[in-house]
């Protein structure tokens, strides 16, 4: 089976979502729309807000359709209050519109929870796929790393990591252009021995797979951030308390370095000279250039960009809609599935379901 | 009850453990006994060597028991192999001598696995302990944390994440001075919704109790480099994933900002006029500093010195120790335990065992 690319890709936006407002989140879509001349939209929001900011984005202008809501899914809303509101608001709209086939992928920046609920109930998992899951990219000192499950699943089995091996798999491989991207399972010790009979069985099995990725075994948590394997699989519990952790660590480096430097007029000065590479670390580790978690695994592309992303934020996670859409990445997950299906190794196949 | 302080507390010191080796194991206890003038010790190793050593130690010199063995537990044992060396090598035996009376807490840099299994296997659970948790302190913006359970129990029920609560209050009561130290359980989210049914729980029976803490619900893993609070419990294996990311993010950072100090003269010089606060900043963050994990709930005190430590390093392990002894940390936890089954919230207690 070979793959056609998608040669016209079009975003379902909601433009309500998260804490940027309408505005900024159109002129992401302004800026993506540069990026990609190929790439269309469908914007979910208030029309006459939506003309209004249309005004100032021409390129948005001359292709988007505009699709009327006032109905706005709120970020306190629980994800079974926002499903009844499926098909009113513009987060709803906007998954419903992948669902009828008139959009390739949605976009928002709204309530989690709420959007990942949508999402699967809408557009189901696909064939293959227990249950889907949320991945993201983080920086290293190398290259980025994507790492799944960031909290969609709080408990997995073997299947659940295995299928999201796969899938973040198929996620580097094209979002970070790697042939054969190296992946790992997150442990608590790099022995075979070590860790849950979960992670031991999904090691055996991927060990064993004929895939396009290189198996590396397992990985403690202090190796997220050196960049020696491209995809971290892990459950949804400890994928949200590692992600949490970077981000509470980053936070507690930088805020010790600002009071560092605050110390004498000595090291003000030397910020001042350095502030050039400061400013680069900053941008190297700022979340808004790695924005665009991924629900993988559902009939159907839904990325979430982060509530607190700026414009250029918002843009980038459009950009990651555009490359999975342009790269066919369902697709992909699905001949792989397939391909491990087929040779799975014997030795675990029968414990298996 | 009240509680009699130990005005002569004995330290069971394993002289082999760790990278450091023997010399500086030695000297670190020369260190601390500067440090506690009342603290004597046994140093279980070779004791031609330990003799030799003896001769740059004079404090130590003067009260230390010299336990003769030349049996080791290497880095690569497995924990089985080691507890066939329980009565024969100098981790084995300095755990016996907490056992036998003869010292008040057990003290080794070396192999994790085999120290947790020995102590378990020689020293029993507390009553009331269903499973021994291993703590650490962690830095923050503020003061220090603990962070427990950090890999000694893999999957953890409500029961045992109630008991490393109290365990870790009582922890941060003595090592940290708190008198009402506040208490945390990680979670991927702060809603009281969120998380494992154990997690559910066990925030249920924490809420209701009357402990030496403040019961502060949920905290998510951004949140434990803040320092707002004092205790953070968790599963063995998010702590274990929680610490090692925590370590991870250091690393990164830190080799971010070596290389971003690289990248000019100009920068250069900022370097070298920012030094001396970005030396402090090093040594807040230094592991060193934070050094000496112990595994609570057990019938006697064992400190886990990080294997990479230094002079300075395991000093602060064999002050954690001290302070454990001169605290009578086990009766306070004892102490505590009665008192929160005395007044179990009912709503709770009739589903659990």
């Amino acid at each position: 089976m070979t793959i056609k690319p998608v040669t016209a890709p079009v975003i379902a936006l909601d433009v309500m979502g998260g804490d940027a407002g309408l505005a900024d989140v159109m002129a992401a879509a302004e800026i993506a729309s540069e990026r990609y001349p190929r790439l269309t939209f469908r914007l979910h929001g208030p029309e006459l807000r939506i003309r209004n900011e249309l005004a100032r984005c021409p390129r948005l202008a001359a292709t988007a359709v505009v699709v009327h809501t006032d109905d706005v899914v709120l970020g306190t809303d629980k994800p079974s209050q926002a499903l009844r509101r499926s098909r009113t608001s513009s987060m709803g709209m906007a998954i419903q519109a992948v669902k009828d086939g008139e959009a390739h992928a949605a976009v928002s920046a709204g309530n989690t929870g709420a959007l990942m609920a949508m999402a699967l109930f809408a557009l189901r998992t696909m064939p293959g796929i227990d249950r889907p899951a949320l991945a993201a990219l983080l920086p290293t000192l190398k290259n980025d790393s994507v790492v799944l499950d960031l909290g969609a699943n709080t408990e997995c089995d073997t299947e659940n990591l295995v299928q999201f091996a796969v899938m973040g798999a198929a996620f580097a491989r094209t979002v970070l252009g790697l042939e054969r991207p190296r992946v790992a399972l997150l442990n608590i010790g790099e022995e075979e021995l070590k860790g849950t009979d979960e992670l031991k069985e999904a090691a055996a099995l991927l060990r064993g797979a004929n895939l396009p990725m290189v198996f590396e075994g397992f990985v403690e948590g202090d190796k997220i951030g050196q960049g020696n394997v491209d995809v971290i699989v892990t459950d949804g519990f400890s994928g949200n308390i590692a992600l949490k952790t970077v981000e509470g660590t980053g936070k507690l480096v930088s805020g010790l370095l600002t009071e560092a430097f605050k110390t004498s007029w000595l090291t003000r000065l030397g910020y001042l000279l350095s502030r050039s590479a400061l400013r680069a670390l900053r941008a190297h580790l700022d979340p808004n250039a790695h924005n665009g978690a991924v629900f993988l695994g559902l009939n159907g592309i839904v990325v979430k960009s982060h509530g607190s992303a700026n414009v250029r934020g918002i843009a980038n996670a459009i950009g990651v809609a555009h490359d999975l859409i342009a790269d066919s990445v369902g697709e992909r997950i699905s001949q792989d599935l397939a391909n491990f299906r087929a040779h799975r190794p014997a030795a675990v196949a029968a414990d298996a379901k």
